[in-house]
């Protein structure tokens, strides 16, 4: 057994130890609920958590006999995915006591391969902007990001090392990087979301929290329902697109510097790294993004805005419903359109890159709870579907994380991957 | 008032009789509520019907003091679509009582604008293969065709005017067809699917059954959640691509000569008609279709899989799900990356045409109850997301509907109605 306690290690670290007969899932889960105990008071990454629930799964699965991929392994669940066992009830007062009495399928897929889960995790009002109660885990003044913010929070301070999010926007990207973890959205259309709220479809993807990228790869092939394939040992330096975007100048001065400090530390440990610039078509990919995010989501929500009007929050209302509603449908079509287009000029553009190197966030999570962060840096990378990583590489003038991003070519995340762990070793 | 009875309007006809005080939607309930004790013992459309919901409900819309676009319009939901007040159990005992407590989105469009929501019709299990108790209205020994076998056979038995239900292959204009109905699949990703139970979400769509186009056109916009904006009074003869397609040797001698003479019937009236080949590769989107639904299907299922697999029927498990276990996830990813060029080179092959005109199905609904019938002549184009609409034109040997099918561009779905309108009229 590792000297660390075993809330401190990595997903795959505990799945190791437990198959070594070093520790058990009950053993585990106590150590998280210990960390969480001391932690939830001033974090609140959780929306519920039954501690006897969560024993009751670790006792079941070491009498399972077998050893699954994420054996024992306790993961935070976003408080959009459906649970059977659990409340969901989409951060909002309207659905207090909602129970679904179904697990989403990455609910399912999780709990198949011995994953434990712990509970449900904070997220903003329908994974939109209104923020739920969770701080940032290391700095209470700040926002932990959102929409997932309680999984990012969660995995941030040590108490799972795996969190379920989903992302829309920002909602996983940015989180992670407020909160110093590895996060992960995947080529859109990948991963199941069958019983996640819908926020909006042709956007919505889920998000993968960790504090490794071996282990986002690892949980990415238990929600594909495979067999996990470890990441191969070593791999070829990769070719880096440096894209500071034509947003580059939201970034803050001493992000610029350090995302800029860090392209050269990796053109130097042997990667080959040059400049991309985005084509100019890529201003509008924002506006297009909230047509389509408004557009959708005041549909999905029609059942809510016609029952329970009083009880959505008046920011929702006035923005990203109000401008839902009032979008004509021929707009929003052409948005979707212009944007299937621009997902074939970046597979264009991407044909002589492994990777892109562009910003997560503007800099260190801002103070304040009222907002969750500037989402421009993951709205152009969203929208064109392909697959993101954050990696804390970095920390601010205040100590505290701030993330860099890593975009793949749709459908290849395990490139991704590969060079992500390249540019985390690199970096190391 | 018209001299016919209540059920037997339109939804538009209801709409214009109660907003100019000729009937009520008590009336046109009581109306369908009447034909349904006569028909449904033998026809078995309906999976929940609460006659005392469905009177609330219309004594309310008399009470509202406002006419929506589908004011009094009774509507028949597929029972794997949310509804607040009634339950909702996929076609399978697994998921008996089930009550989601909010309306799927579709839903809820719908009451918003007036409409009624009559009961929750008959689906295969899980939208899949395994039938229902539901008999073809023109001669109880034939499928009604599926999986939305309920909806279009309460359509087409005269029960009421609109039913939802979904396709992720063949799922709406087969059983459209087969039930002398109009059946239309919108454009993947125009119409909402929150609160729809996922089957394959990179296939899956709404899909609307009717009376006529017209019916249609309005019930599309509703699901929009845009203003409902008639078919132009008048349009243009259409160019017409005669698809034959590569499974012509599939459709019956019968079905094919009808289509033939219908498209020397509409040249005739005026319209461009001409041959369309589809190219080579299109033999194989077949295949491609079986991968990414089983795929989708398998891992949307994983806790029914995991904790009722025994209630679960042997023809699903050794067929979707048993497909869906095994499919490799570079095989499910190359599928979806063929069928995404296949949808452009639609899109170019479509340039010079307004609408394609093509078997819905291989002929009248087959004999016997254990199989829904052949997919093939929907499978092509679910996969290419392409609108599709089927029309009744035609009656087999044996005095059964058979439908044939207008493709219409992606994101053009209202000129594809105007064709559709055109077709109609010319052939009448």
């Amino acid at each position: 057994m590792n000297a660390r306690l075993p809330h401190q290690l990595t997903a795959s670290e505990i799945v190791q130890a437990i198959a070594a007969g070093k520790t058990t899932a009950v053993a585990v889960a106590e150590s998280c609920l210990g960390h969480i105990t001391e932690r939830e008071p001033q974090l609140g990454a959780w929306h519920y958590l039954d501690p006897e629930l969560v024993l009751a799964q670790a006792r079941a699965l070491d009498q399972r006999g077998s050893i699954g991929p994420l054996q024992g392994v306790p993961v935070g669940i976003k408080d959009i995915i459906d649970t059977a066992d659990m409340p969901t009830e989409y951060g909002t007062p309207i659905h207090q006591g909602r129970r679904p009495g179904i697990d989403a399928a990455c609910v399912a897929l999780t709990r198949r391969a011995g994953g434990l889960i712990m509970g449900k995790t904070v997220t903003t009002e329908f994974a939109n902007f209104f923020p739920g109660k969770t701080r940032n885990p290391f700095d209470p003044q700040r926002t932990p990001g959102g929409s997932s913010s309680g999984s990012a929070a969660a995995v941030g301070a040590g108490m799972v090392p795996l969190g379920v999010g989903t992302q829309t926007t920002a909602s996983t990207i940015r989180p992670a990087a407020f909160c110093g973890c590895v996060g992960y959205r995947p080529t859109w259309g990948d991963l199941r979301c069958a019983g996640v709220m819908e926020a909006s479809g042709s956007l919505d993807t889920l998000g993968l929290i960790a504090r490794s990228i071996e282990d986002v790869a690892l949980y990415r092939d238990v929600l594909l329902g495979v067999a996990p394939e470890a990441l191969p040992a070593d791999s070829a330096a990769p070719r880096i697109g440096f894209c500071r975007s034509h947003i580059w100048d939201q970034c803050e001065a001493d992000t610029q510097r350090q995302i800029e400090a860090c392209a050269a530390k990796l053109a130097g440990a042997g990667a080959k790294v040059s400049d991309v610039t985005l084509p100019g078509e890529f201003t509008r990919i924002e506006d297009a993004h909230r047509w389509i995010s408004s557009f959708e989501f005041a549909r999905n929500r029609a059942w809510e805005i016609d029952h329970h009007w009083e009880m959505i929050s008046e920011r929702l209302r006035s923005n990203r419903i109000r401008d839902g509603l009032d979008c004509r449908y021929e707009t929003y079509r052409d948005a979707r359109d212009f944007l299937e287009r621009q997902r074939l000029v970046l597979d264009d553009l991407m044909a002589d890159y492994d990777v892109l190197l562009t910003p997560s966030v503007a800099g260190e999570a801002p103070i304040g709870l009222h907002s969750t962060g500037n989402a421009s840096f993951c709205a152009i990378w969203t929208s064109t579907h392909v697959p993101a990583v954050t990696l804390p590489l970095f920390k601010g003038p205040n100590g505290l994380p701030v993330g860099v991003q890593l975009i793949g070519k749709r459908n290849n995340d395990r490139r991704l991957f590969a060079a992500a762990r390249w540019v985390q070793r690199a970096w190391d």
